[in-house]
């Protein structure tokens, strides 16, 4: 077990995880040009592709040989339950948003989160099409290419420009509820955007690009760099439902302010979700 | 009266919206970094800039000086009704993606169409913020940066990744129709996806990097320009009842394939909308 680390040790991690995300982009764009053949995994939106395992393994691969004690939490290996311990551990999604991958659609990305007393230390997000390389460290503020973000001022749901998601889902009582949600922010805001992946529109609050993002449904590994990334450019991250976030309870809603996302919270239907950590 | 247009004029407006375009996409950059006042225009969600009135100036004034019989129909400067003649034509959008300009989410064009005797002879939509310049001319393609555009061939609506958007009307009819519309394409498709501008999702139409795109609410100046573009990439450009386009119908349906039109045709369901050519 490793339960804590020195910060010499956190700056190595920090290096090698801009290093193998730079390297997995490279076997994403290259495999992004070619066609592909895909398998069907929990429905037709919910696509996967060899390269999705491929960059997992790489990933996983890279930093065991140098922290042979670390635990791993990766969307392909994790099976039916995730065990998130005090251990260090890297949290994986080799490339979040498999569906725009699939069609070309420009907005996919790795992203790892270091998680060391289940707090998160490294927060990485990676667009390999847009050359995009989103880092956070507690306490040092959120970057892309070396640019600080900071998140909107927007308090109000009236001027907020919200992300948000139909999801893989087509399960009629999921997409009842996600249509009601949609329904009332929609009515109250300036407008939704749907970019198909809940990493790039993490990056994009944090940024300043959104104010808010919200969804019902996505796990662990999609998440839990973005986290690290809005709060450290300034934004709020919480549970749907309003209350404090819970990185297993597949529900995430970020934005720039308390003040927003408390009303996004009361505007949405909560979904009876299976935790990540539930087997 | 200038109803018909030799080569040479026609390379010398191709040269001309080019250039006009990036002097246009510099003023429209500058003003993306700066705070702006912004003033309501039909809703919340709609809103419009001092840029949007510039940059339209800019461009109208710049085609004058050099072909002062042609007519123009800019969406700052048409008043409540379009008239199109058989004398050449600019449609001009000087920034579609209003709310996206206002909130810096990054897809936002100038969409300019030269017409000649009601015919597209030019396509132009230039992303400056993104450095994206998509052109169209009739046979001889497609292209974004001189890179050759193709639409992709899916033919199957269970196979297909569709742009689509909630629009700017808050009127709580049209919006009871846009979901159930929304409700039939995401229980079909891979995903929806929402960028916020019509010109931007029909590029993604283009490039083949989305299926598909509908849109009921839209002007021809969201999409005279990406009429052209998308047909010029292989692509089919109906309206949304799977009948032929009409560029003052406000309502736009693009793919890939002619067998996808059809498939999202029947899935939606018609808004009935004040015609641009109805006083």
């Amino acid at each position: 077990m490793k339960t804590d680390m020195t910060n010499d040790d956190l700056d190595v991690c920090f290096n090698l995880v801009q290093d193998v995300a730079r390297k997995a982009g490279e076997m994403i764009r290259e495999a992004f040009k070619q066609e592909k053949q895909v398998s069907t995994k929990s429905s037709l939106a919910d696509l996967v592709t060899e390269s999705d395992k491929k960059v997992e393994q790489l990933i996983i691969s890279t930093v065991k040989d140098k922290f042979p004690t670390h635990s791993f939490i990766g969307e392909e290996s994790v099976g039916d339950s995730c065990v998130l311990t005090d251990n260090a551990t890297w949290i994986i999604d080799p490339i979040d948003g498999t569906t725009n991958f699939v069609h070309r659609f420009p907005y996919i990305a790795v992203s790892i989160a270091l998680l060391v007393q289940k707090k998160t230390v490294i927060g990485l997000i990676y667009n390999p099409i847009l050359d995009q390389m989103y880092t956070a460290r507690p306490g040092q503020g959120a970057y892309c290419n070396g640019e600080k973000l900071q998140v909107t001022q927007t308090q109000d749901l009236g001027h907020a420009l919200v992300c948000a998601e139909f999801g893989s889902s087509r399960d009629s009582k999921v997409l009842d509820s996600k249509f009601r949600s949609m329904r009332k922010i929609i009515e109250q805001a300036h407008g939704i955007r749907s970019l198909g992946t809940a990493t790039m529109a993490m990056c994009m609050v944090a940024s300043g690009k959104a104010d808010a993002y919200f969804e019902m449904g996505p796990h662990i590994w999609d998440f839990a760099a973005g986290d690290l990334l809005v709060r450290e450019a300034g934004g709020t991250v919480v549970d749907t439902t309003g209350g404090p976030m819970d990185l297993m309870s597949r529900r995430v809603l970020c934005a720039g302010t308390q003040e927003l996302a408390n009303q996004i919270a009361a505007s949405l239907e909560q979904l009876d979700l299976q935790r990540d950590d539930c087997a």
